[in-house]
């Protein structure tokens, strides 16, 4: 059994946010469109953590793969990644275990990239101005998909913790201004109100942008914290935006965007937002004003489809290095 | 991220059928116990074939692991494996992927070695003749286990092909005789009755000896086929005899040697075999008169116990190779 091991480098080196942000549109017509088994994922958790197995499949892709990934907080203090994970490649022809993917790069990327996607398809065409709230280990990557598909001018920056905030634009500022596009730490929250574009990439558990700080227009990427009870987005938002969800039925069992508004009796009847599969596969069209709301709990396909694409890349130049198991 | 990466050989050379079968003990007394965590498994399917995903964690163990294991049936015709396997490692202590080991080897070694545990606790301690159904894949390692828990003298060995049961006798004979144990290829069905000790491992879909065949004593072990529709003891078999199983649960969904007779309405309504981690916790005697029936259909604590063992002492010994991802 040979199995080809693919670093965390070679899926940098090898795959682009403009290329990710591709994918993620095949991916998620696909998944709208019924054409990709996966499953819910499975937990194990002990008293030091929990280890999440992801495994998914399409035609489309043309590999079985599974993420296994685990959170681990304490590994913080002992200098180990949070959240390590690698992906299993699988033969669609045959069920070989053919590659192991190293997992952490490529899920920023992914998570990046949804975000790209549903700006492209929900925001003005001429967005000049975002603010990127989050600096952790998700912004990077949400910045970058933003830069991809809009020219944007300005993008402000806020963190909990201000000096984080300097710091990210420091380190971003040159990929920013290779785009035209200044970073701007900590401005002053009156901002918000001439935002084209707000993506939220934080763990905070309540919203982080209160209703009256919205502008009258704006796309809004909602992607960091997960769970039934953690919302992002305050609830009169929800309520009063048009919403598109990375897939209904995850949303509506793990985003508190959705949750806490359906368990607290307030969703409105003929509630059915739209998924950006069906966006992206020209199905609605959204509007191009008022409030838009795009949120994420991130979904397996994400992963098969760039793993997908990072196999066929080091298959065809011979990348990453060979195992024999 | 380091995974050292275990081999076939190198679990061949270093586990063998004797400590897999006090494995065996510790797992299923551990299963028994609730002190198991090994959820369903996910299964993927395409046109071609199905790979399926099972995690298991346990204290006892120390560590999380998954086996993926793929069936691909036209694999034969490719010169693969039919069923190939890896199992994925993640530490207990920082959910750090360790290790990957090849499945194929060690799940007929568990798959035996449990055949050795039940075989220990359920049959008369002078069992001297055995009767092994089967010749595939399962085969050699069931034998071995018989081989490691009685003194046999005889060991009579059935297949549909005669020629695999001479073939069988032929390549197992010389591991046989170092136990004092001969071998006889397709003798006349009457020997069964003279039998203390009957494994089947066939993929029989209907019973592999019938009812009246039997001898009044026995230990029945039946390893080999899989599903709720399926079974290799008759029903007539299953009403009369002391019934101990892996896991209740499990059997109950996918035994069919229990299944159809639930399904038929036949299942006496005081049915409640025991498991085989109840015996060996010593929880019930098993009764050492009449027919006793043990069903496996395969548990993830196998595989978990066996891949902490073999981790355990690939650390202590260096073996296996490094690989970085």
């Amino acid at each position: 059994m040979n199995l080809r091991l693919i670093d965390k480098d070679t899926v940098k080196a090898n795959l682009t946010m403009a290329r990710a942000i591709e994918l993620m549109r095949d991916g998620f017509i696909a998944l709208s469109a019924g054409e990709v088994d996966s499953p819910l994922r499975t937990a194990l958790v002990n008293d030091a953590g929990t280890v999440l197995y992801k495994p998914a499949y399409s035609d489309v892709a043309g590999i079985f793969c599974a993420k296994v990934v685990s959170v681990f907080s304490d590994n913080v203090n002992k200098n180990l990644p949070v959240t390590p994970g690698i992906i299993i490649v699988n033969s669609a022809e045959t069920g070989m275990p053919v590659a192991l993917v190293e997992a952490s790069y490529l899920t920023t990327l992914r998570t990046g990239a949804v975000t790209g996607l549903a700006t492209d398809l929900m925001a003005a065409d001429d967005a000049k101005t975002a603010a990127l709230f989050g600096t952790g280990g998700q912004s990077a990557h949400q910045l970058e998909a933003m830069l991809c598909v809009r020219k944007f001018e300005t993008i402000y920056v806020f963190s909990r913790n201000p000096e984080n905030a300097v710091s990210f634009c420091s380190e971003q500022g040159a990929l920013a201004e290779k785009s035209g596009c200044r970073l701007v730490a900590n401005p002053d929250r009156s901002v918000i109100k001439q935002c084209d574009v707000i993506t939220l990439a934080t763990s905070s558990p309540t919203a982080v942008v209160a209703d009256h700080e919205l502008p009258a227009n704006v796309h809004i990427n909602a992607i960091g914290s997960l769970g039934p009870k953690r919302t992002e987005v305050a609830s009169e938002t929800m309520l009063r935006s048009y919403v598109c969800l990375d897939q209904r039925a995850a949303c509506m069992a793990e985003a508190g965007e959705v949750c806490l508004i359906r368990d607290a009796g307030q969703l409105p009847e003929n509630f059915y937002p739209v998924e950006i599969g069906e966006l992206a596969a020209g199905r609605y069209e959204p509007p191009t004003t008022g409030i838009r709301v795009f949120k994420s709990v991130g979904n397996a396909v994400q992963d098969l489809v760039c793993t997908a694409e990072i196999l066929k890349i080091a298959e065809e130049k011979s990348l990453g290095t060979q195992a024999t198991l």
